[in-house]
Formats: structure tokens, sequence, C-alpha cells
């Protein structure tokens, strides 16, 4: 079976969408993130993976693979049928991997990261100037798109409605573009994101208790 | 004719070297980063892509791929013939995506990124502290190893070279690493890589004499 290791509410949750979007099982194990310990059995994450950061998914043969855009091209390759990612070769891929490398570099690490894990203003200043930008091109695209890639939804959807649902936690304000808070509730009302963010919110209250 | 839009020395360099390493004859059209103005015809360069910033890799039917994880993948499948990318589906294709990623999201974004745009020092503390341990990381898995991924020169050794080549002047001397050093000096002794990097150091003195 399948092994996610994951933080709630991290970048991890984008990959437990997918598993959950594809009807995969996997067993989860939670991470602390700032501690480093696997919390199942206080074991030591960085030897699971010494980059220390989730997503970690555990393959059938034991194999770690880390990195959320190729974690969630793997699950999506597992499912062809279901249509997570377009097939490889197909035009439509290239899309999938231009927007995967979008939320993980702009979004993400351009400014999700350094707002939760830095904190301080100094820091932030910079990144704070460049989101709205970066905002404003995922809610151009959307303009009239149900999905960010084809007429279907992807894995490309789980990553973004992640990094959409801590937007406004990180003090962005989608409202401001329509185009985006209409998508961002679509992908929210899927029953497979519903679920998985409701289990994530849990877990979060509870480690944060 | 596939086009590309470069500034010299970022992190387009890794597409030109894909290119080149392809064997695949383009056009390529400077762009001035801070300006955004496309210096063949002082054209806009938002108008080209709206995210204003490099690559962006115009194809054949005219449509523009920005985001270097895609563009390289891209250019790769355009010459499967040469290896420049695992053949998708292959399980080396989930770790050549997992090294896109990680250089686009970790070493780039999180580091060169904030070094040459934002350059005061309250904004970089952060960045600075974390680059070593992501460097380390590196360079524990080319220990022993000629290329990134599998046996052979793919588009993730072309990004990882240009992010290695740029770490010295953002101030990490990679001269500690002594598997990182021999690696970079070995990709930087490759025929092609060493034509790419030659033409952006005369482009770069060039736009900043
Ligand atoms: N480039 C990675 C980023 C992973 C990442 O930054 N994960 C965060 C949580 S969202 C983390 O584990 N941080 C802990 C750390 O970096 O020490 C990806 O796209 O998966
Ligand atoms: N995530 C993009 C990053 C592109 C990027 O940051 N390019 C820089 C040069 S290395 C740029 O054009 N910056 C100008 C800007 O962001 O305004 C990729 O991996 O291609």
């Amino acid at each position: 079976m399948l092994q996610l290791y994951f933080w709630p509410m991290a970048c991890s949750l984008a990959s437990r969408i997918a598993l959950m979007e594809a009807g995969i099982e996997a067993r989860y194990h939670m991470v602390h993130l700032w501690t480093k310990k696997v919390l199942d059995d206080d074991g030591d994450f960085r030897a699971v993976s010494p980059k220390g950061a989730v997503p970690v998914l555990v393959l059938e043969n034991g194999e770690r693979l880390t990195e959320s855009a190729a974690v969630l091209q793997y699950i999506a390759d597992l499912r062809p049928e279901l249509g997570l990612a377009p097939p490889p070769g197909h035009p439509d891929r290239y899309r999938l991997q231009e927007w995967l490398s979008f939320i993980g570099t702009e979004l993400h690490k351009g400014f999700l990261f350094p707002t939760f894990w830095y904190k301080d203003d100094a820091a932030l200043a910079k990144p704070r100037e460049r989101i709205g930008q970066n905002v404003a091109i995922v809610a151009a695209h959307l303009a009239g798109r149900e999905y960010l890639v084809g007429e279907r939804f992807s894995v490309a959807d789980a990553h973004l409605a992640w990094a959409l649902t801590l937007l406004r936690p990180a003090g962005v304000d989608v409202a401001q573009w329509p185009d985006l808070a209409g998508y961002l509730a679509r992908m929210q009302a899927r029953p497979q994101v519903k679920a998985a963010i409701g289990i994530e919110t849990q877990l979060w209250k509870t480690v944060t208790a």
C-alpha cells in the first residue's frame, strides 16, 4: 500500500486530494514539521527523507518520492482511466507541468512558504509585493474555464485548490478575483476535496490544541 | 522554428542548454527583465507572456510555454532518441520531475531568485539560512553519480548546471562540496553547455557594460 507523510494543511494536502480523487487507499503518517518527528512512533523524519519536508510518498517498492509536482503526476498515472493528468506526450501534459511548476514555485515557494515559515515582516515584504500579480495570472486563466487544464479535474487542480485554500490565512483575499473565488468554491465542493480538507482541518485542530 | 525568450544567465539558460544539447536550432529573443522590453524591437514582453518572466518557449504552432520544468521536458521529448529525459512512464521520469521541481522551488525560487531580485539583507536572511541544507542534499545525491538521473545527461542536469553556475555569484561556494564541484566542472566541460554559457556570458557583458 502507498504511504504518504504529511502535515495537516501543508502542501501534502494536494497529494492527499489526488489519492482520494484517484480512489487509492494509502497509509498516512503525520510528521511534525518543526521537530521532524514522525508522530506514529516518534521516529526521525529525516531518516525517511533527508529533505525533512512533506510530501513524501512511499511507493509499493519502498522507494520514496518527494516534490509535489512529481508525486502528483505519479499518482495520476496510476489511474490513467480517470484522466487526473493528460496522457504523457499529449500537448496538455506540458500545460499540466507548467501549472504544477507555477504553483510550486510562485505561489508556494515564493509566497506561502515564507509566510508560514519565516513569519517576520522584513523577510515578507517582497513576497507580499509580488503575490497579487501571480494570483491575477491564475485568475485570468480561469475566466470562463472550469478547470486549470483541459475539460476535467486534474492533479493541477488538486495543487491549486490547496494553494488557494491557504491564501486567506496568509492574508490574501481571493474574493478580489471572482473567477478564482468561484473556482475555489467549486473545487471545495467536490466530495473528495471536501473530505480531504475536512480530515486535515480536524487534525490541525488536534495538533494545535 | 522554436523561439526562446531569455535574459543572459537567468534560468532561461537551462532551456538554451537543453536546446543546444538536443541539436535544435531556435530563434533567441533577449528580454530586459526589469523594463519588460523585448530588445529586438522594443516590444512589450508582457504581451508575449503576462508573467513577464523567462523562459518563454514559442512552439511551432505559435503557442507559448512557460516554466522551466515544462519547457525542459517539452524540449527533451522532441528528441526522444537522445534520452534527454527518461521516457514517459519510466520510473526515472518521476525522478527527473522530482529534481526539476527541487531545483525550481528550493534552489531557484527559494534562494537564487530572492538573492538577485530582492537584494536587501533583511529579505535574504532566511533564504541564506536554508540554502546550505538544500545544496547539501544535491551534493549527497551526486556522490558517486555522474548525472542527476540515470546514467546519462538529462534536462535535469541542464537545470542544475545553470543553478550551480549562479551559486558562486550568489555567495555560496560550491567547493565546500567536492562531489558537487566535480559534477559542475564535468557539466561545464560539455561542449554544448560550455558554448551556451559562453554565449550568455558575452551577452551579459554587453547588456551590463
Ligand atoms: N518543493 C516541495 C516543497 C515542500 C515543502 O516546502 N513542504 C513544506 C510544507 S508545505 C515543509 O515540509 N516544510 C518543512 C521544511 O522545509 O523544513 C514540494 O513542492 O513538494
Ligand atoms: N517558475 C519559473 C521562474 C521564472 C523566473 O523566475 N524567471 C526569472 C529569471 S531567472 C524572471 O524572469 N524574473 C522576472 C520577474 O519575475 O519579473 C521557472 O521555473 O521558469
